[in-house]
């Protein structure tokens, strides 16, 4: 190959991310380098500084670039709510819904037993002490409706009962959905789940 | 949304290169921070490297860490050889080919009358005088089978007709294509340029 090491080293880095391949990350490279003023020095800058300040909530699991995220900080939010979530893109998720005012909970991932995720790999143990340390009243299970998700949901569910009102995310039919493109149990979850108009 | 500042403005950045949209864009920052010093620091490093040290050969428009590129350097490969491709990334496809054993000249683009690039906008002056300071026998126009890659070709080989010989790549089969699979226009340039057996 005839780019320079520095560059091979960059694309190998790329690479890595989800999303490119070999292929994608030589392309994005010379793109780099065809803006070098405008996109490749701002991006190794802005990656820099998010590497030097970024850091997980130690309260919620949350990324911010303090120990205590700004939404565990924010007093309004402390409303006695806490919805628990997967990850950091699924709170993000929920955030920009803009429709829940209360706290959060990121638990890191799901349990697997074909990984090898138990509930101490997660943060599991610390969701339990937040219920008396913020004086929670409901938790609200927003994980995904993946066998692992709702294996998670049934695993905190059984662990936390009787201590706190707990609820899980509505199923049905996506707002915008045609009945025609939806799949069998989304079908059967909105019919068993049918409102009285 | 809760991300704070600079993770925004590092999403931004990403989702300008190539093959990333907004919503890939933050799947990649969330996995650079899951593998913060695996891959954010590393890549912050590589990028800062590459703006700091790469640049485009003065002669040829290739990449690389010195005002003349290692292909250009090489003694070896001033064979009268000159092949002529649109971008660095075909540059380094011919290379990993291994075949070709000259030097090269990279445009920078192709003329496109739809994007105002004309001839003074891409390297094509300087192409004209490497013939006479390399002592050029062959050029070999190595230009995409698209409307602009050939447009851009014949003008170029209208200019230097008569001071060198000029090629261009054989059109044809590729080698593991099946004909089910190929478009008319390949079939009838495979079949006008049939060699006999």
């Amino acid at each position: 190959m005839s780019a320079p090491d520095s560059i091979e080293t960059l694309i190998d880095l790329m690479a890595r991310l989800p999303g490119l391949g070999p292929r994608s990350a030589r392309r994005a490279v010379l793109h780099l380098m065809a803006k070098r003023g405008m996109l490749l020095m701002p991006l190794a800058e802005a990656m820099a500084e998010v590497a030097r300040t970024a850091r997980d909530c130690l309260n919620c699991g949350n990324i911010g670039t303090a120990d205590i995220c700004p939404i565990c900080a924010d007093e309004a939010r402390a409303n006695g709510l806490l919805c628990v979530v997967e990850d950091v893109a699924d709170l993000w998720a929920m955030e920009r819904s803009g429709v829940f005012k209360g706290r959060y909970h990121v638990l890191g991932g799901t349990l697997s037993a074909l990984d090898g995720v138990g509930p101490d790999d997660l943060r599991i143990p610390q969701l339990a002490r937040r219920i008396e340390a913020e004086a929670i009243s409901e938790i609200i299970l927003a994980l995904g409706a993946t066998i692992d998700g709702q294996t998670t949901a049934h695993y905190i569910a059984d662990q936390l009962e009787g201590r706190v009102a707990l609820s899980s995310l509505a199923q049905g039919v996506p707002v915008g959905g045609e009945l025609d493109y939806l799949d069998d149990g989304t079908i059967t979850a909105a019919l068993n789940a049918r409102k009285r108009m």
